[in-house]
């Protein structure tokens, strides 16, 4: 038996072992909407902030303040590298070419992640990003990667090698239980969408890459830009809420010509269609509520092909989108629905079996344990039903409830949030479409309910 | 990345990847009953055949002929190495040292394994050893050994490497289940016996590591010599069947002097204790039936150390061993039970609760589903206990059922048995506690019985 004595060597040598690669270790959504940033809104400053909403896990404690520091100096120093760039440009993204023009990708060889500001305060770590928004966006999606896998590896701490081997092994059985259950469902379409909160790079990569070999019929692609590119799979993303929350601020502040508050939601989108087209016209209407959303949506909207649901109950959220393109006459059977708010194996087979297509052969309602209206309402099921594609994030990233041996660390996932939380200094402000997941000042938060009102919210706070 | 150029290389280069790669790679009383046979029965012609009883499995279009010929070949051109020898003969075993003699492990330097003869019947192999009984008898383990890993490689060639990895995630999940159960259990004490019908070579050794470094007080060692060599464990075993099947052939032949051929299943004990004292007195009744050995056993037989459980219901086997115990007058809570028939974590913890101690915390009676003596008989459970070591075989080393991805491979074990068919070009005979275990030809079969009664045997022909 003869060693690699140069690699132990040099495994021995590391001073740092990096959490994040490459530039395009990010949602690729980010990088859509870094273009539309750097087109419409460059120079805007913003501020972005990562907080722990999972209180009882005191961050401070688990992840080491030097080795965060050390990370997040090493992200700093990353550039996009030529080879990137020649396929951010040279690729085709749903179905376009040139989606990116020279002259971003020309800009993005300079693009360097700016300084942070990292403190503690009771356990916690609170991380500030502030400055222009086109350099500051793209440190959301690797602070909360960076965060989240300094948890992991305080985690693989606690456990010796052969406990490590068990971790994994119990973690790749009960993923492969998810890849036998979503197997051999006609019509099942997925996405990772698992990047901000993973367990690891290197377990996101080996999901990403099971997935794609051995479910290549369900299994759309990745949000993940480097797994894309290095793995060759489709890269998936709409945009997020920054973007109208941005906007709206600025609507709010005066500094967006002749648009309104109210109007600034419709603004993004407009811009949006302007810069993507096709496939890429997929809104997100919660930002302040779909209900009002979708009531006060111009008619140019209800071309566009699809929508997400990112936190509305998917069932009654799916139901209210298609009725909104048939209101306007549009073909519902046609649009197509994403789906992607903490969901599951149970929840994607359910919202396809609702929305996409009849229970199949080898599973029983009884597998949909969250398909209520599926069972509840027989009207539904006699209605047309539309494209349905499912994004999956946590779920199948940082799935380790249960495989630690004897439960000698914790892996369980933490709610890491990194939102734009400043506008030119102004509060931003998300509503949502459940009441208690609203971000902002409480009272800039009462302000923006006056304007858009509570119609369809759940989780409204009781008055008496 | 600097891959390692050269066992890359190497990898390609194998003609052949060895199952057996030492002579000490057998069960640890094959040993301790060679140094007998050598002393005792040297140039005693014997024929051992190895066939498969599970004829459901179609092993000839399993396992390529080619490839076994070479892996037998290749175990024949093996020798005991000089440091093997010096640890066989300077490690203590069961407390005793210099257990093999100078002149034995002179001998064994000089041990080549004979050869075989392989033939193809109805789609099954069959593998005959003849010669002196000394050559040929570690072939048995050696040659099921071999048998056994090329059906598992034959599973492997239908999956793809993620498949595979999947496929040892979900084995290694499924030991840590079991090692969870067998965790913190008061006074267990258990040890490997799975080297016969092992999935692998590198699977035993994985488990075997395992067990050892997670359950230091409740796995005692392993039956397996060189993984005790090489991992610093104790090796365990008593003896086997194949000695009174030998010495009661050479009486009915009227070899053995004066010992008539009821007589000869004591003689192999006369000898044992001559060769071995203490902890090796372990004796294995169930050869001609259980209940007429100890019925007709000499009393210096209950001063050996305990009795190992083969074929009889242990629940049962194991208070018919304490009872012949307490008849001549000894303590049964001093003598220790070795069941060791089909072992799996229900049976090893029922055992122990009716034989070696108390339910314990954190188990229930209903844990324990095949312990009925337990439950129905409110007497037992007042008598005295004793001590009690199981030993797992099968369902330790080579339970991958559920594992394979798709169950694109088969790896359920298969019955693979090799023992000992002939004495002197006579038919050697097993009756053993269950009348569908009995091995031989009909007609000798019928004389054994006639001698040697049918009293205490399970599953007994109906009679009209």
């Amino acid at each position: 038996m003869i060693h690699n004595l140069a690699k132990r060597a040099h495994d021995r040598n590391w001073s740092l072992d990096p959490i994040v690669r490459s530039l395009l270790d990010t949602d690729w959504y980010k990088l859509a909407m870094l273009q539309f940033i750097w087109k419409h809104f460059a120079g805007t400053r913003v501020r972005f902030t990562l907080i722990n909403r999972t209180k009882a896990v005191r961050l401070a404690e688990v992840v080491d303040e030097v080795e965060l520091r050390r990370q997040l100096d090493h992200a700093r120093g990353l550039r996009f590298t030529k080879s990137e760039l020649i396929w951010l440009a040279g690729n085709t993204f749903y179905g376009q070419r040139n989606i990116f023009s020279p002259a971003f990708i020309e800009w993005l060889a300079t693009l360097a992640l700016p300084p942070y500001r990292l403190v503690r305060e009771d356990g916690q770590l609170r991380l500030d990003f502030e400055g222009a928004w086109e350099e500051v966006t793209l440190w959301e999606i690797h602070a909360l990667a960076i965060v989240s896998e300094l948890r992991t590896r305080h985690g693989y701490a606690q456990l010796d090698e052969m406990d490590l081997d068990i971790l994994f092994s119990r973690a790749k059985a009960k993923l492969w239980s998810k890849v036998e259950r979503l197997a051999g469902v006609p019509g099942l379409s997925f996405a990772d969408f698992g990047t901000r909160r993973r367990h690891s790079f290197l377990w996101h990569e080996y999901v990403v890459s099971l997935l794609a070999a051995k479910l290549p019929g369900a299994f759309s692609g990745t949000s993940n830009t480097y797994l894309a590119y290095k793995h060759n799979l489709e890269a998936i993303g709409t945009n997020a809420h920054e973007l109208p929350m941005v906007l709206t601020a600025l609507a709010r502040l005066g500094r967006l010509g002749e648009v309104g508050v109210q109007e600034a939601q419709y603004e993004v989108l407009r811009l949006w269609q302007q810069m993507y087209g096709g496939a890429m016209q997929v809104m997100l209407p919660d930002t302040y509520g779909s209900t009002q959303f979708f009531q006060n949506a111009p008619d140019w909207l209800a071309d566009w092909n699809g929508v997400r649901l990112d936190s509305k109950d998917p069932y009654v959220g799916g139901k209210e989108a298609l009725a909104f393109f048939a209101a306007r006459g549009r073909d519902p059977g046609k649009k197509l629905l994403v789906p992607s708010d903490g969901l599951d194996v149970d929840r994607i087979l359910g919202l396809h079996a609702t929305f996409g297509g009849s229970i199949q052969p080898g599973h029983t309602a009884a597998d949909f344990a969250d398909a209520r209206d599926f069972q509840d309402s027989a009207k539904w099921r006699h209605e047309p039903r539309c494209r349905i594609s499912s994004g999956i994030g946590t779920n199948l990233t940082n799935d380790f409830s249960g495989c630690s041996p004897g439960n000698a660390a914790d892996f369980a996932p933490i709610s890491l949030v990194c939102k734009v939380t400043e506008v030119e200094e102004h509060p931003a402000v998300k509503l949502s479409d459940n009441y208690t997941k609203a971000t902002g000042t409480a009272e800039e938060i009462a302000y923006y309910r006056s304007v858009f009102g509570s119609a369809g919210l759940a989780e409204l706070p009781v008055t008496t």
